[in-house]
């Protein structure tokens, strides 16, 4: 048993015996100590670690009152086990079934191993290499030399006046016309959409779902313990008379989009189906929750408002983020709604977690101020041109006759369909194995069935790599079909 | 019409048409252009701007197609309203149940009004003045000149391995014999509650809860849909005989105690008190959680070990928090559990928010592991102490006889009980206007129904302003006493 003390009180050590008693606990901890192990005597241990008996006979009482070790008179003291992991197990928690739900959901997402080498095509995560990560650095120690303990206190469930400023004026931007106030910053989209959700839904009731659609988006539904009912996507995004006739439906309370971007799929919608879906929400008289988390990242064709833009009764809930346009690592998303709506979403906010990170809020408002977001944007769609034309020639060059894919105009992703007969969740060990993963369609299926597209992403790979990726899909996916058609034939003999 | 354009390119600035669109709607938005207000021609505008007409017209088309203005050809461009606020009303949003619920709670809030001037008793936020933040910028600082990038990707839901390893190792020194495996962080131990709370309920189900308990955790509750039932609190902690009767019932699927500096009360448990309550709820069958939000702040008397260091079946999921000990800014909680409970706790935080905030979590180790934290708490005690012992004597001094009230070891609360026949949400007003704030003691209770208590803090006002406050509040409480003698004489009369 090693114990090392720190007895120099200034810089606010714990007491000594508290060190003793913690150390001993994690060895416990650790299994260095097993239940039954015999301590050493206190005399002794005192005289090793040059200390008072009191204070070793101080640390093992705090030791017996927790429980972890029992002092027997004459004996000795001994570790109970207590302390130990494996013996406290003997409670066995009935989980609520929507915990038990979601852990299936886990359970259920794509394993990608720690495939170092892969090309990483399965993710929506900004490059790193692209982050302006000295500029923030610098954003945050300007905000504390400024504001100091300030940005340390609960900020107001609404978040940060200048943030919140900052961010209604990128919005205006993009033709939705909304003060600061009408503004709720949140801890990311993910949030967000939890947050969007629960203004119109409880437990039990329907959402109106893009199928395929984002699969944390399932997830938040699913951790609500609401029902997904999936709407078709076309090529030119939802079914419309599809939608109206879910939202007709008296228990379907909302519907969750993403109009621009789509998550998997790449596709944005026109001006026109954007205003014929708004039209048949406000007929239903049903909100419309639109996601626009990848709006920031138009690399060409023309910018098509928000549906937040269009709306013209108030009844789209607009959630923005930072996360795909800068870095996950800000952890500030946007939330902006009209009238009552504003004040539910402050009282669910304040329910949830009271405030944001001020610190981080502030650091963002200052990059955006400061026009170094901007430039940021600038230089991130230009090296996402090159990534997505360089996916997109590959895919021409390697994909087999019969696969089709979406050319998105921004965001990350193209969304690819392989001929008929792949699941491509079945393929994904081969791809895996190859060193190529990419995010097979099932995830994004409402009902997680099996599905013959898959998602690659240009977010993390640059366009050499990206080449090198399809590339390897393409034999992957050839030999594949190779191996069905084998099979195949001697099923016919 | 203020129209202001950046035309350096290399800044980063959108296309000046998009300039001019933005500044236009933010004229709408901010009712300086009303609906039917009409555009200056392009060719004027042109001209004042000193731009091509065709970058007018662009402007004006991006306008048209947002619906925020409409051409009629041969008289001009008019502002159509759509993106006016006022306009937009038309969509009575139906919220939730739940949503409604929350603005109820909401607006049960007591008002503090700006009272900048009154003696702050009322809320438990630490003292900006006593914040380590000098030391909180350069752990900043040095986490991102270490990791860089590596801060701003999504971390993993259960948060940085780190700053796991050091609230684990925490959480050891206090008698939790816990691995950083069984540590997932959270944003503020707000949202360790509804996480630990979700592991167990749906909604529909009841949560046994102390009464008076914390009122944001009675949100919380509300929140997920959750009914509360309360159990009465005595001087000594629980009343255990209660709790026994309420845990019996099946639809009570988990207990939310703060044995620790509760709130409101400031009292925290015998070791007796907390093997009974373990006990009883695992004769039930029951999980416990605990909140141990304030676990770092004992004054004096001797330290008692929390319910998850005694807890010999794993049925404590323990929460921890910094906001109290350190600065809430910092928005790092940690729920403490066992085996499935950890995953299933996992599975909640990603469907969530699907990560915490890295820099904060890094920033955080870094005090711990470089000693700024446990100097920080050593000094905060010392003020601490002092704050407590002025408050204690105050009320000696200026308490009406039949009151009463706790004497913490720690923490930051002192429970008040006034004479019968005080409703303290009452007698806020009176106190607000001379001077003083405090907690009424009804948002405490489950029903809001109204409380002769009240809770003051000592966390924000120094010494010498709770000897202040509570010498203004002994008048306020007197002044009420005469009037309500008063009424009850006239009603004799």
């Amino acid at each position: 048993m090693q114990i090392s003390l720190q007895r120099d009180g200034a810089r606010g050590e714990p007491p000594v015996y508290r060190q003793i008693a913690a150390q001993i606990r994690a060895e416990i901890a650790a299994e260095r100590l097993s239940a039954g192990a015999r301590l050493p005597p206190i005399r002794e241990l005192a005289r090793r670690l040059r200390v008072n008996r009191d204070t070793v006979a101080l640390a093992y009482e705090e030791l017996a009152r927790a429980g972890v070790v029992e002092a027997t008179v004459g004996r000795g003291t001994f570790v109970t086990g207590v302390a130990g992991r494996r013996e406290r197990a003997a409670f066995d928690p009935r989980l609520s079934p929507l915990a038990e739900r979601l852990l299936e959901l886990e359970r259920a997402r794509p394993r990608f191993g720690s495939a170092q080498q892969a090309v990483p095509m399965h993710a929506l995560i900004p490059d790193p290499a692209l982050y302006p990560v000295d500029a923030f650095r610098r954003a945050l120690s300007r905000v504390f030399q400024r504001h100091g303990a300030e940005l340390l206190v609960y900020g107001a469930p609404q978040g940060l006046p200048r943030m919140r400023e900052a961010l209604a004026g990128w919005l205006r931007g993009a033709g939705i016309g909304i003060g600061a106030d009408e503004v709720v910053l949140c801890h990311g989209v993910s949030q967000g959409i939890a947050l969007a959700l629960r203004l119109f839904t409880e437990a039990g009731d329907c959402v109106a779902l893009e199928e395929p659609t984002y699969n944390n988006a399932l997830s938040a539904v699913s951790g609500l313990g609401l029902k997904p009912v999936a709407v078709p996507m076309r090529e030119d995004g939802l079914d419309l008379a599809a939608l109206d006739r879910v939202l007709a439906r008296s228990e379907v309370k909302v519907l969750y989009t993403i109009p621009t971007f789509h998550n998997p799929m790449g596709i944005s919608t026109s001006l026109a189906h954007r205003n014929a879906l708004l039209e048949i929400a406000a007929r239903n008289e049903k909100p419309v929750v639109e996601d626009a988390y990848e709006m920031d990242l138009r690399i060409d064709g023309q910018p098509v408002p928000p549906l937040a833009a269009l709306d013209r009764s108030g009844l789209v809930v607009h959630l923005s983020s930072f996360s795909k346009s800068l870095f996950p690592g800000v952890r500030v998303g946007g939330v902006a709604a009209r009238g009552r709506l504003v004040d539910a979403l402050l009282a669910l906010k304040q329910a949830t977690d009271l405030s944001g990170a001020l610190p981080l809020q502030a650091a963002l408002a200052e990059l955006i101020e400061c026009g170094a977001y901007q430039r940021h944007l600038a230089s991130l769609r230009r090296e996402l041109r090159q990534r997505r034309d360089a996916l997109l020639e590959a895919l021409e060059r390697h994909m087999p006759p019969g696969a089709r894919w979406t050319r998105p105009e921004g965001g990350y992703q193209v969304w690819v369909e392989l001929p008929d007969g792949i699941d491509t969740s079945e393929l994904l060990p081969d791809a895996v194995a190859a060193g190529v993963l990419f995010a097979p369609g099932a995830q994004y299926h409402h009902d997680g069935r099996a599905s013959r597209c898959l998602r690659l992403s240009f977010a993390i790979a640059d366009a050499e790599a990206l080449r090198r990726g399809v590339k390897i899909l393409g034999e992957v996916i050839r030999r594949r079909g190779t191996v069905a058609a084998r099979r195949a034939d001697r099923v016919l003999i």
